[in-house]
């Protein structure tokens, strides 16, 4: 049995590729194996801070499962029945991020009451959740992780690992389908053209609407264009469209998006907001209450919806991968991840 | 018959009391000797250059239809019939303050086709809108004013002056209970202690949820506490109280009022927006994203619903009357309304 692992580890806004104790198994938890892992916004904005988290980065990704342990914690909903009758070992999965109450009941040894988010049925909002490789729980940028199993979903054969790595932003992306009726709308705007946007803007095509993409740079409006979806260079040019969409999806990660989205959503219209960065910008909040905007936070979203669109073919994130490095790489691939024009840097 | 009538009107961001030509009287439109006029916070940011406003200010009042003119234009919905069935001249009324397309059409001289918000029953964001002493349309601080006879309620003998007069600022406290599910919560805080947040506190009350009332005067917040509502002084321990509401009305009518808001609103939460300032101001957006918030845009809001709280006596905003000017005495008046402490001032 491996007692050391390599992982991808912050240090002072800084990353470092190290060897760590192999993490340790709880009950009702599943240690994986990472196949591939990619490399989020997200993970950029904590190197600068965002969280102050310390350990392994990464949560995307695709594993297989190596180990389970039976549970003994109240308040968890998987039973050892369940544990063994999924017959998860040498499963392919992907892991929902957010460690709720059931998660931690096992772990902590018995604190089996679960939040009152958790009773409501939203354990994304968990008060006590830990998020992989965000909040307090070692993340995917390593040879091995541990999630509880209630957070895995099996990924079906026909999904390969370069197409089930993109299921956590996906399902990110997903979201926007459970907070909004999009039958109400004919068209919807995405704001801006990076990784998260571009899957955003697949989704929302694939439940039917027309897509318009406003974004600065060619080379990544130009995916969006092979995907068949509409594409505005300049924000200037897009300033004239006032009003122009009843549905709008602010994904620019810029705090000047948020301007430009009040500006080109329709009175009594819908503006999504998905960007999440750190520090306070200058926003002039009278646009949505002389609009009447319902402004909607999205965050996390359903895996099986993200998985359902993988299989079905009917997104294919895979000409998003800019490129693939090995763990060992990991600092050079965060660097070329913020390079101008690279979508998505994964790890193997 | 009168030539010259008393107007407030701005002259570079000050008041001034003129004689004015009467009001020229459109087809479809009333004329109306205004009785009583409410000064609101919006008249003094108007002051300060929102909407770059020139011409006579207000827009709360209750009045006396002097007379009417049959329509002509097109897209009109108040026929020549209509004009005469309700018998208009000699009613108390109440007007709503958004001359959209079908008043409009008349004064034009036949411009027919309804916009598109119009056409979708939201003439309130109506693309070529005027609005009474706002944009466009001489207001209320004037011995008379004119209105399309569309925008005009009858304000029934139950309800005095004093109190029709909070009828167009009572219905944009309604308009919450038009975009909120309000048998989802409850409780709901109201963020602010002005006249605007002590109209949609009595109404939230009266829809049956409890209110807290967060603010920062005392003298202010005593006139909560009177109407039976639960009050909290100073900011610092109100964000003690994070994520504590699962509704939040945001109607501080400052910058600061926004950051405190998404404190204190709970994941998932609705944050409803009234307040309407000049600027910008330095907000965090994550939170609306990591807390998956719902914030709400609101702004004017249904007559029909203000008058009924009126009439049945369910609200009584007449304690929050601090003092009545003649219309004369306008700029000093507007002073006085800006006074600490200061609630409702009004114009005879």
């Amino acid at each position: 049995m491996l007692l050391q692992m390599l992982a991808a580890v912050t240090r002072r806004s800084r990353i470092a590729v190290v060897q760590k104790p192999m993490p340790r198994l709880h009950p009702g938890w599943a240690l994986v194996r990472v196949r591939l892992a990619g490399i989020c916004n997200t993970d950029i904005e904590i190197l600068r801070g965002y969280h102050d988290f310390q350990g392994t980065l990464g949560h995307e990704f695709v594993g297989e499962v190596v180990r389970v342990a039976g549970e003994t914690g109240p308040g968890c909903t998987c039973s050892p029945a369940s544990v063994k009758d999924k017959n998860w070992v040498g499963r392919r999965v992907v892991g929902e991020i957010n460690i709720a109450c059931a998660g931690l009941s096992s772990r902590g040894g018995g604190v089996g009451r679960l939040c009152s988010y958790c009773r409501r049925g939203i354990p994304t909002h968990c008060k006590r959740r830990r998020v992989l490789g965000i909040i307090g729980h070692d993340g995917a940028f390593a040879e091995y992780l541990t999630l509880p199993i209630v957070n895995l979903h099996v990924v079906h054969h026909g999904i390969p690992d370069s197409a089930a790595v993109f299921t956590e932003p996906l399902a990110a992306a997903c979201e926007i389908l459970e907070q909004v009726d999009i039958s109400a709308h004919n068209e919807a705007c995405v704001l801006g053209d990076g990784k998260l946007a571009q899957l955003i803007a697949r989704v929302l095509r694939a439940s039917g609407v027309r897509v318009v993409m406003i974004g600065k740079h060619a080379n990544k409006l130009a995916f969006a264009h092979l995907a068949g979806i509409a594409t505005i260079r300049s924000f200037s040019r897009a300033a004239r469209r006032a009003n122009a969409f009843t549905l709008v999806v602010e994904a620019t990660g810029s705090p000047s998006g948020l301007m430009m989205a009040q500006r080109i959503t329709a009175p009594r219209g819908t503006l999504v907001l998905k960007s999440t960065f750190h520090g306070a910008a200058p926003v002039e909040t009278w646009p949505i209450v002389v609009k009447e905007l319902t402004v909607i936070g999205s965050r996390c979203g359903p895996f099986p919806a993200a998985l359902a669109l993988l299989r079905s073919g009917r997104v294919d994130p895979r000409p998003l991968i800019s490129r693939v490095f090995e763990l060992n790489d990991a600092a050079k691939a965060i660097r070329y991840a913020q390079k101008p024009g690279v979508m998505k840097v994964l790890l193997r």
